[in-house]
């Protein structure tokens, strides 16, 4: 079987990019380099912020360059691309129409790993950007599935906000407990899972090391579906 | 000026290519995506073993793929192309006759950082794998700049290709008393700088959060050195 290469369109943001190749890579059961999967990433961080544009849309336009990115990973002979950015999956339909290649949806591998991992799922907590959740996107996919979502109060998304942009993003230490206590709220308000649907969050996850069976990384399930879409095996334990 | 592009000749091996990404991006000043470095990272780990080939030219032949991966880095719009794993440098010349694009030399900036940063310097010791030792690639470089270049002895130079191929690569814990015993035995044998001149031996300084001014880390000099490159500044602290 020729060996399948993954696309990785990304940069949006970089260090969330780097993280989830190396998830790929730790998470794939490899004894010899030549185990791994092949993938070319593009780490393209000026492309427009996407919020920003989802919000306002007289901001810079994501779409162009990132159709010009999937096209580029197309040419390369990529047979699945990825966007390690729960926001930028605002632009999924849009982005899939311009190549052949199937785009592994970030949204719908974590709302179905919820489904596989969590006992007794009847409602999901979703914790993402502004643009994320203005957008609807994981709610209308977690109601298709008849389970009921919850999203922060306001002013816990604020804080979320500030967590992923001003503390994430810009390099600075993250206010841990603001982050834990989201969670805690989420939960008290009947949440079965809580989904870290941006990936900024999930670096937090990766150097927070927490390990919660109800909380499920949008991240790690990109990469666990991306690994079993090329065909290589998972790394047990 | 136009942003510059870092391509990445990746995946020898995969761990050490996601991890100078992640280097590159968490060592550049950015408070924001779009502060960052763009990259095109092919990470392709079906390259044949580098080691394998030099010890024996019977063996698979890495150069052609790499050339090629050097040609698409190129035709991509890459600025500067990178090759994060210190024994493939063996091939460096052949790679850069193939490519008007400059490639950085690790192991050029790595003797370099050696002088900028450790003072009083006249010995270094070099940690590596077989390839790189018996291609004598850093006892040359070394030894052009005045200096005296020392390897480790035949028993400890086994054990180190143990902890890169057996531990490190395969993901299996590494033997951290073993790795710093060797670093012990180049200190006593009047090493002034050790160089982690192995980009798995990297990721094992990475993990044991060893800082010390004498050991100097081949993919940080790398890292540092493609930042500046691309005009970006590096993270303060």
């Amino acid at each position: 079987m020729k060996e399948k290469v993954l696309g990785v369109l990304g940069g949006v943001g970089p260090m969330a990019t780097v993280y989830f190749a190396d998830l790929v890579v730790r998470m794939t059961e490899a004894e010899t380099d030549q185990d791994h999967i092949s993938m070319v990433i593009l780490n393209h961080p000026t492309i427009p912020d996407r919020t920003a544009y989802i919000l306002d849309h007289s901001k810079p336009n994501p779409v162009p360059v990132m159709v010009e990115d999937a096209r580029r990973l197309e040419a390369d002979g990529c047979d699945y691309i990825v966007i390690p950015c729960n926001t930028a999956h605002y632009f999924y339909d849009e982005i899939q129409r311009n190549v052949r290649v199937p785009i592994l949806n970030i949204l719908e591998e974590t709302v179905r790993a919820c489904q596989e991992t969590v006992p007794n799922l009847k409602t999901i907590g979703v914790l993402a950007t502004d643009g994320t959740i203005q957008s609807h996107a994981y709610q209308n996919i977690i109601e298709r599935h008849g389970l009921t979502c919850i999203v922060p109060e306001p002013g816990d998304q604020a804080s979320l906000m500030t967590i992923i942009y001003e503390q994430v993003k810009a390099g600075r230490p993250v206010d841990l407990f603001e982050f834990h206590r989201i969670i805690g709220e989420m939960k008290k308000r009947g949440c079965d899972a809580v989904i870290l649907g941006c990936t900024e969050l999930s670096i937090i996850h990766r150097d927070a090391n927490l390990r919660r069976p109800d909380v499920v990384d949008s991240m790690e399930c990109l990469a666990r579906s991306s690994i079993l879409a090329c065909g290589k095996q998972l790394r047990r334990g």
